[in-house]
């Protein structure tokens, strides 16, 4: 009897980031499909666990969460001592990590899920892509990711020689877009795709991929 | 000599909640001006305190940071025994800190900031507003303001009884909208107006006030 509780639908990028930070931690956990197609994630039901209506909503016994990466962040401190160490206790790594968290949320996951819905979401839900988007899109997320070659030019991870909660965040992104034509832009910078290669390698990760390929 | 620094520019967003973070802390700080219409935030010396171009960036000794959200996390963890409390160290209590952090980013933000660039940053900079971006994200933040005024009726801050980092990030966008037509969106909701108002009246705010009105 997990206490852990994910709800979600498997091909949800947010919804494989909070899984990704469950596997990566070693910890059990139930998961509880919401069929997103049938709009269940806007029934009064799922709507007391997210007012926002989106998918993942998490708990972990009496506590509801909702937010993928204050899930992910949640589960990194709670649970501190299981599985892979993902967050720091020392105060100054951990604002490098928030720093490079931050960097996640503003600057690479606006371009790289626009891309991500173009290019991956819409084709798989029978939409059609909106090339204009994606034409916008690509300079910004190269731009990004000359940023990222830089930094993991200095150091293996984005915030330091450990992977953390700050590289764990791209996975769902990263992932969905190697399989686009936007794979070129990780491709053409030789530091990013080292670094791509191997947070997408992570046996954790590899569990992700099998809970959605099995869908 | 203060050992912190913020650069930035005080009609900046994202500068506003870094400084009302360490206003809260009552922490001295030493604000040293980036002149953005002479590109100064290109040019390699400001690149090395931010790769991303942008303010704000900070210093602690030796520490160097960027990414306001960033910024204000580590002041509020560093130096938790000064001035105003801005976190929990309840794991529990955090999580839920974290999930209005999340939303702040990733519902309100994104409506909030086209509006406040539209009709509060652009008129200034003698630019024309685009009246079709306003019509697209005047609903959109209703609607998370919708959410907001449940949330508050039952808390009287987002992630409950004290003044936390989730109602602090909230304040630049609410200080630049309150002055807009886009105010009518906080009015029209009672429990979110008198948040909006409890906030805004805060000393370590009224600082930050200051500070703009001085530029
Ligand atoms: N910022 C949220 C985003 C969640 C989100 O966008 N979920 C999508 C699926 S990836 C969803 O539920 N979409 C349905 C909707 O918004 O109606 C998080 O990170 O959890
Ligand atoms: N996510 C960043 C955003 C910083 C940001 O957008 N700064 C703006 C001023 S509010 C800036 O420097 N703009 C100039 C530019 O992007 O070139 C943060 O929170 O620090």
């Amino acid at each position: 009897m997990a206490s852990i509780k994910v709800h979600g639908s498997v091909i949800s990028n947010a919804v494989m980031r909070a899984c990704a930070s469950l596997y990566e931690k070693e910890l059990e956990f139930e998961f509880v499909p919401v069929d997103l197609k049938a709009g269940q994630h806007k029934t009064e039901a799922f709507l007391s666990l997210n007012p926002f209506g989106q998918v993942p909503a998490f708990e972990d016994g009496d506590l509801k969460l909702f937010e993928s990466r204050a899930i992910t962040q949640y589960i990194a401190h709670s649970y501190a001592e299981k599985g892979n160490q993902l967050i720091s206790h020392e105060p100054k790594k951990m604002a490098i990590i928030s720093v490079w968290m931050e960097v996640e949320a503003h600057q690479f996951y606006p371009a790289a899920q626009s891309l991500t819905w173009e290019l991956a979401i819409k084709p798989l839900l029978g939409m059609e892509t909106d090339g204009a988007v994606v034409e916008e899109n690509e300079p910004k997320l190269g731009k990004v990711l000359d940023v990222y070659e830089t930094r993991l030019a200095q150091s293996k991870y984005l915030a330091g020689d450990c992977f953390t909660l700050a590289d764990l965040h791209h996975l769902p992104n990263v992932e969905y877009l190697m399989g686009t034509q936007s794979k070129k832009l990780f491709d053409a910078r030789p530091h990013v795709s080292a670094w791509c290669a191997d947070i997408l390698a992570r046996p954790a990760w590899s569990k992700v991929v099998a809970m959605k390929n099995s869908a």
